[in-house]
């Protein structure tokens, strides 16, 4: 069997780490619609990673799929199924991070400070190091913020046992719900594979969650 | 008063455009949490587009969340929040972009294939060029697929009158929802600004949607 | 096999169609919390159901799960989730029924009125008999008014072949996301059962979807 | 001014609470689309509520909306734009209750339980006293399931100071999210009203959250 798509990224992630420029940063001119590696990436918005650089893709070969946290959100779903059922997609690669801001809060203290409660508006000026300003109304939308379960550290602490422990736990979860998608085939010749891996943003290199 | 750092990126763009890399593709090492330039940027998922090069953005320096259309979605809302009131971003850029597959189909057409109708699994075949399989079950999520407002065009069209209007009121209401939404401030020290985009992915330009 | 719970309230039913109060509209008093019947039933917020009126259900027997539609959405489906799961129902019914609202507009044309387009806003005053008046701005939630599929009919329009048609068709895949969401077990000691009808507001009558 | 239908409502829930019932539970026969009191109620699907019992409503003449907890979730939002800008409804009532299952769990439990984490799985068993079966997959959607703020408390406890200081909160939430979604209409004629309750399901009465 030929190495996947994956394979070779996981091999560009490699000298990426080691300090190589894989991705072509210039404009490739006009490019077909689908993306000519097949692959689909969901990563965190963080602005530490730049998925196209870390796993060596050129402008025009991926999907590329971003949110707070790299979670499988239901718009997350939403592109995946997209990706792959009009645009022929068949490997999904899901990369969550190091020092992550989801491991530093949770739903209900965001929450509860943009409605207005200045106690925990002032836990979040805190732990942010910057001005939290409370909104003083409520929103149905979103429903949740999506921070990674687990009791919250300090926001962007070092990699530890526990923080990996959360990430490995999300990234499987997130895989999990990939898979049990009623619109996900895993099998026959429209199957999808997904693969999960953790990002660690101080040394640029990729860790798969088996 | 000072150019934003979106007049900033806008001037990148047109040197991308020109053939100019300004995006340094190598790991840039140890950097901090928040996004420097104090930016966040909202795109599709296409692989034709890579925000941070098109818009001359170093790893670090941004927020960039993606999904299919580059839509306002609940998930787009929940990582521009988290981005702003945890991570003190204050600006928001909006960018959808010519021969988005977003306008060759609609909601009602891809969830009847999706589940079972045939017809309507073979026009998606026909319409994307690839051997649609349907899955033959519902699903209550995604409720929608955000196929953008008005008639479906042929997939990968080039630009014309008729899908650039329809991308330009795709990016105004995105431009309304993120202005309108109850936890986004529009005033005072906490202000953000929200501005969109449609990206030639044929000449690499920007174009604002005013 | 002894009757389902279902079977019994189909009976209740044709009482209720032919002139006969089943449910007593009286406090019945201190109750326990789980649904003494097991069962959880969606229904449509329309004004001409009661639920339990024309289920013959008492208060304390039933979960009653209500939205516009009767649909299968993200919420309806927590709700059965925690029905189930934690309330210890086995059975789930669907009722949605003749002259529903849902049959005549669409998405589009309610978010377009509700965003600022006059001739929009104008077809909704027409086809409601109400001065619609619209909030020139556009949400990113909610993301879909779940309009029933197909081309949509004048309000309140009698039962015919074309609406019951899509009654039918929305009734069946709302019993397709039931049974395939990964949550829910259909097999074991642990199963639920699910069965959908449409109900006639004019007759009081069900009619299960098989 | 007239009472509102709201105050004619909370009238009857006292006779309704003393023994009376209020609502006929016969089929009415044929009857208008449009809500002819012009309200939509948001309540609890729990199976102690019969919303048109407690408040004396008659088939026909409101808009009931439920699910678990009585939460405005996006799909509330979503039934309450129809109600009104469809159908003409002008006010809203909410109404959470005592012994409500959303105080009694986390949704960190719930969804640990489902995905297969045994000792989850046992402390769910343990507080609702059925057995609990995980599924033991993931699933992105219900991204929350709304277990209301603070900590759990036993399953079916009896109102006390802190169980109605959740719940009130959360009244009051659920009031400011309607109030300030982009779409609901708070003056000129088209304006709404939304009041907020807590319903003691073992009296029958309700108290109004101001």
């Amino acid at each position: 069997m030929p190495p996947s798509v994956t394979d070779q990224l996981i091999d560009n992630n490699r000298r990426y780490a080691a300090g190589e420029a894989r991705h072509d940063a210039r404009h490739p001119g006009k490019q077909a619609i689908k993306p000519s590696r097949r692959i689909a990436v969901l990563g965190c918005m963080d602005a530490r990673l730049d998925i196209e650089d870390l796993l060596g893709l050129q402008t025009g070969e991926a999907h590329i799929i971003r949110n707070a946290g790299g979670v499988v959100s239901e718009d997350a779903i939403r592109s995946l199924l997209i990706s792959h059922h009009l645009l022929d997609t068949k490997e999904f690669i899901v990369i969550q991070h190091t020092r992550c801001g989801m491991l530093a809060f949770t739903d209900d203290l965001l929450k509860s400070a943009l409605e207005g409660d200045r106690q925990a508006g002032e836990l979040v000026s805190k732990a942010t190091s910057r001005q939290f300003v409370c909104r003083a109304v409520a929103s149905s939308s979103p429903s949740t913020f999506h921070a990674f379960r687990g009791a919250p550290e300090a926001l962007d602490s070092p990699p530890d046992v526990t923080n990996l422990g959360r990430l490995a736990d999300s990234v499987s979860r997130s895989l999990s719900a990939i898979r049990n998608h009623p619109w996900i085939p895993l099998d026959g010749d429209d199957a999808i594979s997904a693969r999960g891996f953790i990002y660690d943003v101080d040394t640029g290199l990729l860790q798969e969650v088996l």
